[in-house]
């Protein structure tokens, strides 16, 4: 038994985030399939390593986990000298990343979520697109791509000069993101583009997709 | 100058956050207030604070920083050796107080923020609370809720045996919260009850409540 072991989907935007995380840290982990559509999620075992029910759940040796932004920032932490460099080792640089981790959890993901949700994995299921909500959710985005235009503009990556977390943490979505009408919100944009094109072509994200098949 | 200015508005959940961390680690600061009502966050010099346009806005010398969760775990870190400490300098016992500040950020403000605004914050400006919304905010805060009393039965705070952070970004919802009907989903569970009436009486607590007068 491997000491990581990440129980998960990689249909799973937070589970893609965790795999995202590992594989820019160079670490051998296990990957755990939780059958979503059989709702394993939503029982034991998994809910002992999660109670609220969401994938993914981590595991490193005895130490359990969950949340996908609380794991990567674990992980980043503890492996420090490992792979990619994925935070700051100074305080005033790393509270300029936590505000770019914040805005990614709290301004980006409500929107990009749900657009990734209507337009990513409801066709993949069958399931009807709400049009209103594509409609609300592409507006919110746009003004936060805005933002993001005009910080890219300063910086090459959204918390400083180096690919960091809060970057990364983006990258699922945004992956779903490309595959839909969505798009556009980012290619209009041509920092945010050249953003988009830089963290969607790391080697670790291709081991992501790798996964898929 | 103080070197550290909090702007925003004390009737704000994000701003009082960050006061009750300053008064938690002892440090003096310089309350800037803007008027919400006039649209001051929205505009200069605000926006160029915060970019989003939401209070509060951070300053510490020459560092700038937003977003309250990011604003306190500044803090915890830098003044680590003022007042309460409020992080743990321990990876894995860290590791798992980042799990439940990513659980309040994700699980409890969504149903609790939206319960504050429509019982707590609209009724203050004799706007009309949504019925259909309190009601789906009520029982998914129900479902957070039987969680943390079945993780408060093993542990007196929410992220084990002391008072974090984890738990003072519960404090300015649970507050707003307390003053309306959603109370009830507090009193009816004895561990989380206890733990409400611990961390509601904290001296730091009551520094930010006496801010409003």
């Amino acid at each position: 038994m491997a000491a990581i072991r990440v129980h998960g989907s990689t249909v799973s935007t937070a589970a893609m985030r965790v795999f995202a995380c590992l594989y820019e840290k160079e670490l051998e982990f296990e990957f755990v399939q939780i059958n979503m559509g059989a709702g394993e999620h939503k029982q034991e075992p998994f809910i002992s390593l999660n109670p609220f029910g969401q994938v993914p759940a981590f595991e490193d040796g005895d130490l359990k986990l969950f949340e996908s932004r609380a794991i990567t920032q674990y992980i980043a932490h503890e492996y420090a000298g490992k792979g990619t460099q994925l935070i700051i080792p100074e305080s005033k640089k790393m509270a300029i990343l936590s505000v770019w981790m914040e805005v990614e959890a709290h301004q980006f993901d409500p929107a990009a979520s749900k657009l990734t949700w209507e337009l990513g994995i409801k066709p993949m299921f069958k399931m009807v697109t709400d049009e209103a909500v594509v409609e609300e959710n592409e507006a919110k985005l746009a003004k936060v791509l805005n933002i993001y235009e005009t910080r890219l503009t300063q910086y090459k990556y959204i918390a400083g000069d180096c690919f960091t977390l809060a970057d990364l943490h983006h990258i699922p979505n945004i992956y779903y993101l490309m595959g839909t009408r969505s798009k556009k919100l980012f290619d209009s944009r041509p920092h945010v583009s050249a953003w988009v094109a830089d963290i969607m072509s790391r080697p670790a994200w291709l081991k992501v997709m790798a996964m898929k098949h």
